[in-house]
């Protein structure tokens, strides 16, 4: 059985789904490809599951403050291990839903299974084969575990630890990424024995060398990190050995959050003759997300970028358009970029990112939240904040910082690179008391401060 | 005795500490007048005690959703009514220490003691006459109160209330604007039994009827809420009988926080002949803040306008160019307006008000954030945005909502309106997945639809 459509997308998460929705504006010919199960990345094992362990975590962790404000029998506070997976996993099941429906709205357009090239027009799903003139790929990617590792039970991925009835005793976290570094901090506030390893010696995700130092300091302050050594993995009675070199830790079970692989690696590319990778992934152009001059446009995480979310979401939409849309290929604006990890203090990065700067033609400005009046109301004075500035143009270029509600002030100082302000105008934004943003200001005035001239704070301007 | 000065500063709160310092840029020959006690109105009975209230507030309402979270024992938390205002009065005096310092640094060149004026140019401290070229008026406001009621112990305005030792066991609450509606829900989550009266038939400081709405629907299934009506206050043994018509209520203390007074009507102004209003303030420039041609300008609170606390400092400084600088009497740009009330949900506007729209003219798209994720998963599911744009600019000209976190929002929305950004562009800044800025997203897809034309989801700019 042969199945002629103009469009075929293979994959139903967030880039797939954003495909559909984009595609369908243009043609009903289309099928949709996934073999399950339903439901994001984001919502069965990234994003929404470990917010809903950061969220317990952290107001567990409240506990120790609320004596300060007058609040008492704080220290009677316990965590019932197995609400708080059962918690997590109801939400999982409600955010998937979105997704479910999506999919059951397409009825037969819709086929379960996983799909393989036969050619660069061509998929076999099974015993259906596919004639698309387009495919987008949209298959995702899925967390990297060796062989030898994944024989071990109690070896997990962030694909299986949400699925865990209740909490481990103690956990070693190997992999201080972003997710690494959400859950290893969120376990440990949880009671959970947490040693966590780096092979590098550097937390992922952090370009700045202060808020590095800052994090490592602050991190290590809540739970064991090993870092600049790669890590054996011993099975023992009861649980693992787990260490590099002489130091090893006992542990009952171990969460591995390296790096993602793209699920294209098992669908036989290479089978189409355009050109890949050595290491089997395709080569596509990044602004149209097209590989070569074929009709195939990879999406996502298939991509293996470093991807969030709402870039998965631009990269459907993106793909949709070049595939289905009137106008042909073309190349898309992409957002200012932007990246949050949600630890306490979140970790938060906008812009250019330390390692493009060009330090010669870059001023930095930073400010200290250890002094910021409305965080030490809310006994959530602690942190940093990093910002660059181009010296000639006076425009803030980018940025780093580890700060509590780092995830709005890095969506605000977003918004004023998208509008290429300078940080003379920045100053006479509508900074409100008490609020934390007048922490941000603090860093603004010391930027300015570096980049000479007037200084913001005195500058006023003239109707 | 008559002393000589280029400019005499009358007041040592926000404006006057600011422009102190705008002045002494340019001159050293000013005076700063006092009469204690030192500290700004915000630190010592506004916006900082009563976000040191909140704080301890709401951290202990979230025992309701602890359970939830799977954090066991909740019920056992109290409250230790003793320790909530001393750490109240702690806070209070640390914010209250750079104006100490400020004051400390002028040595003679600070007069402590109320000042009047004599004529035009001279004002009266005490024995000391003072000859000054320029006034700058900046000596506040306090809390208006009935000579009737303030003969009553334990009818207290801001000014004393958070000099209580402990919490009263019952409260009424007089005036429903933003202090009363912050402290009236403070206090209710903090276990006192509070009854609020608001004369006007709307809560203060909401002007889009839909968040009136919702705002009165929310804090009423808090605390008891009466209105329309004007309030009698009888003492009564232990306390007083509060209410208005047959409808009373028994009470063991009373907080006023109905409007301020400014602290002008006590300085003798008429003897200057400078044009005032009939009810003593004296009529000047809200652009340039001089009065008349005179030397007088008049900054912050004293100017009897809606004043937030970066607003006084904005005066302080335009008083401070404007009496001191080299280019003479200037109007100076303002900030795009924001206003925030720290409840929970907390509301807040930015940019026009409801009732400045041209209705006809403007499109307004809204967003519940009943059903937003990530306030889902924070137990924080609640409240409603509401954004306003042109119809023909495409622009966004303000908004007001009742949501947490709003006190970035109002941020965020006013520096899109600062830039001029469309609805249509808005959409393409990096809303992050998984943050409450999605949720204000929804409402911009919202507004795009009664914006009509090409859905700003579907929008997607070429390179």
């Amino acid at each position: 059985m042969i199945r002629r459509v103009k469009v075929a997308i293979i994959g139903a998460g967030t880039a797939g789904l954003t495909a559909l929705k984009t595609v369908s504006r243009f043609t009903d010919d289309f099928v949709v490809i996934d073999p399950g199960p339903d439901g994001t990345t984001s919502a069965r094992s990234g994003c929404m599951p470990s917010k809903a362990l950061i969220t317990a975590a952290h107001e567990y962790h409240k506990r120790h403050f609320l004596p300060e404000l007058g609040i008492s029998h704080a220290h009677n506070l316990h965590i019932e291990s197995r609400e708080v997976m059962k918690r997590i996993r109801q939400l999982r099941e409600r955010f998937s839903q979105g997704p479910v429906r999506a999919i059951e709205k397409l009825e037969e357009r819709f086929i379960r299974g996983r799909a393989c090239f036969e050619s660069a027009e061509q998929i076999r799903v099974g015993d259906i084969l596919i004639q698309a003139e387009k495919v987008i790929v949209a298959v995702g990617s899925s967390p990297e575990l060796s062989a030898e590792w994944a024989s071990f039970s109690g070896v997990m991925t962030t694909d299986q630890f949400f699925d865990l009835e209740k909490l481990p005793a103690s956990l070693a976290v190997i992999g201080l990424g972003s997710a690494g570094l959400e859950i290893a901090q969120a376990l440990s506030r949880l009671g959970v024995q947490v040693v966590a390893f780096e092979q590098e010696d550097w937390l992922g995700g952090i370009y700045d060398p202060d808020i590095q130092y800052w994090a490592r300091e602050y991190f290590s302050s809540e739970y064991m990190i090993c870092s600049g050594q790669s890590v054996r993995v011993d099975t023992e009675a009861g649980g693992f050995s787990v260490g590099s070199g002489k130091e090893r830790y006992r542990v009952e079970k171990v969460l591995v959050t390296g790096g993602r692989r793209t699920a294209l690696s098992a669908m036989n590319f290479a089978v189409t003759g355009l050109p890949m990778t050595a290491s089997g992934v395709p080569i596509f152009d990044p602004e149209t997300l097209q590989v070569g001059d074929s009709g195939i446009f990879i999406a996502g995480d298939a991509g293996q970028k470093e991807m969030k979310m709402h870039h998965a979401a631009d990269e459907g939409r993106i793909a949709g358009f070049n595939a289905a849309g009137p106008d042909g290929v073309k190349r898309y604006q992409r957002r200012v970029p932007l990246s949050i990890t949600f630890t306490d203090p979140q970790i938060a990065r906008f812009g250019l990112r330390y390692d493009q700067l060009n330090l010669s033609e870059t001023a930095i400005g930073s400010a200290d939240f250890g002094f910021q009046n409305r965080a030490l109301i809310m006994g959530e004075h602690r942190g940093l904040v990093r910002l660059y500035a181009d010296r000639v143009s006076r425009k803030l270029t980018g940025g780093e910082m580890l700060v509590p509600r780092a995830e709005h002030f890095a969506f605000e100082l977003a918004t004023c690179i998208h509008n290429g302000m300078t940080v003379d105008e920045m100053v006479w934004l509508p900074f409100y008391h008490p609020t934390m943003e007048e922490g941000l200001r603090s860093a603004l005035y010391n930027l300015g401060e570096e980049l000479g001239g007037v200084l913001p704070e005195h500058f006023l301007p003239e109707i």
